[in-house]
């Protein structure tokens, strides 16, 4: 099975990374790249072709790893140009996924990704389509067990359903997001009410050990990222709209996008 | 040190364990209280009085632990009968817990709460007030050291004034019932599309380790207790209006409250 990779950041870099130790063959092109992803590209044994083109032609499965806003645009391009499997890790909508079904084919395209950290001991991937299985069986024929050095691998099929793992991903995102904003409401009250330093110790009794370290880095990627993280609320609630209509079950989105809007605002 | 208990619950039945176990001399009254109150104080070794103002003159260390509803009646009527200090542990807001000290004095009033869980192998004892330090440097003198057996005991005073620990328990409470809503709200969406279970997965591989258990018992605490819930978040949201007065400083609160409404009424 040879592979393609149409983008080149952290997702591609870490799945190429557990490919090449499979023995798997690889393939980009670095086509209109910066000079930063063409030496990450040259420093790995991966095949340079000159153009995207020839990368989907040639793959057996082509792995679309690059931005939610470029996922549709690269799927239509490059998708049907290869007989193998297209598989999307854009983090892309429920809707985006099917529209992309619908352009490239159920027996082509497997809904994608990895839930959690990227750069981890523990990498999960996750799948859905109607090829899912099948694609999940034959990479297991290919890999013995789970023996890249130093990362686990867990691999799991939700369902044959495009949209579904584009769906969990959205619900974590919503639930995270929405915890995101409510760390950053609560301490900055308490910080003008200079009881930050007690909230955090008392909120570490009862939540989790680490609770501090990673809603710490909550708040600051919150502060950083408002303006993505404001649109993403965007794609969830258009989402949860076409799950239920009513206010009443968006209540904590809604709130989620606000903050986020008024985050980005103040920034600007 | 004699103590004395105004209402005797989980709160005072945990406390009283302690103090016995300090060898301290305890009293309470069960005038008007249930049988299942009267039974409970029996069975433990603590004087039973006719009446509560008796407890009151006779104590060096009144404790209120009943409910923030009854904590101002409590402290009003029996708050200034003692000579000692009076503690309340009620969560009450700190705007209640300003009127307690008007009324009885800040050399009486120590603004008291225990955070986190009452029954479990750790309790956390947090004080602040005027006489809180002095408080706490006695409580110490008796105490050689936290041996009581099976608990480890920490205290600690945030501060010599009255309300911050009704602060800091007021923002604790804006921030774990934000998250129970998110919860509420993420898995009704995740039940409809009939995900939920892969999304207990997928939080949990980025959340805890223990996140599904102690999630779980978040959403069922918030569809029994939703009502009460609900009103908390009025208190909530008065001392937030107390703190700063613009919309965009209490988003997520405003959200949380308006969820535990929904959920309050849909039971009705």
């Amino acid at each position: 099975m040879k592979f393609g990779f149409i983008g080149f950041g952290e997702v591609s870099h870490t799945l190429s990374n557990i490919l090449l130790s499979y023995g798997f063959e690889l393939m980009t092109s670095t086509e209109g790249r910066s000079k930063k992803t063409k030496e990450l590209v040259k420093s790995l044994d991966i095949k340079v072709l000159d153009s995207f083109e020839e990368v989907a032609s040639q793959s057996d499965i082509l792995i679309s790893a690059n931005s939610p806003q470029s996922a549709l645009a690269v799927a239509l391009k490059y998708g049907s140009l290869t007989d193998g499997l297209f598989l999307d890790f854009n983090n892309i909508s429920p809707n985006t996924a099917k529209q992309i079904e619908n352009y490239i084919g159920d027996e082509h395209f497997i809904d994608s990704a990895i839930m959690g950290k990227v750069k981890s001991d523990e990498l999960n991937l996750y799948f859905s389509g109607r090829k899912a299985n099948e694609f999940v069986e034959n990479m297991r024929n290919f890999i013995k067990d789970n023996d890249f050095p130093g990362v686990k691998v867990n691999i799991k099929v939700v369902s044959d359903e495009v949209g579904d793992v584009s769906k969990l991903k959205t619900l974590r995102s919503s639930y995270t997001k929405g915890v995101s904003a409510l760390l950053v409401e609560t301490f900055e009250t308490a910080e003008k009410l200079g009881l930050s330093e007690d909230l955090w110790e008392i909120l570490a009794l009862t939540e989790n050990r680490d609770f501090e370290s990673s809603a710490k880095s909550r708040i600051s990627s919150s502060y950083r990222a408002s303006k993505r993280k404001y649109e993403e609320l965007n794609e969830v609630l258009e989402f949860l709209d076409g799950v239920d209509k009513k206010r009443k079950s968006k209540i904590m989105a809604l709130a989620t996008r606000e903050k986020f809007e008024k985050l980005k605002n103040r920034k600007n």
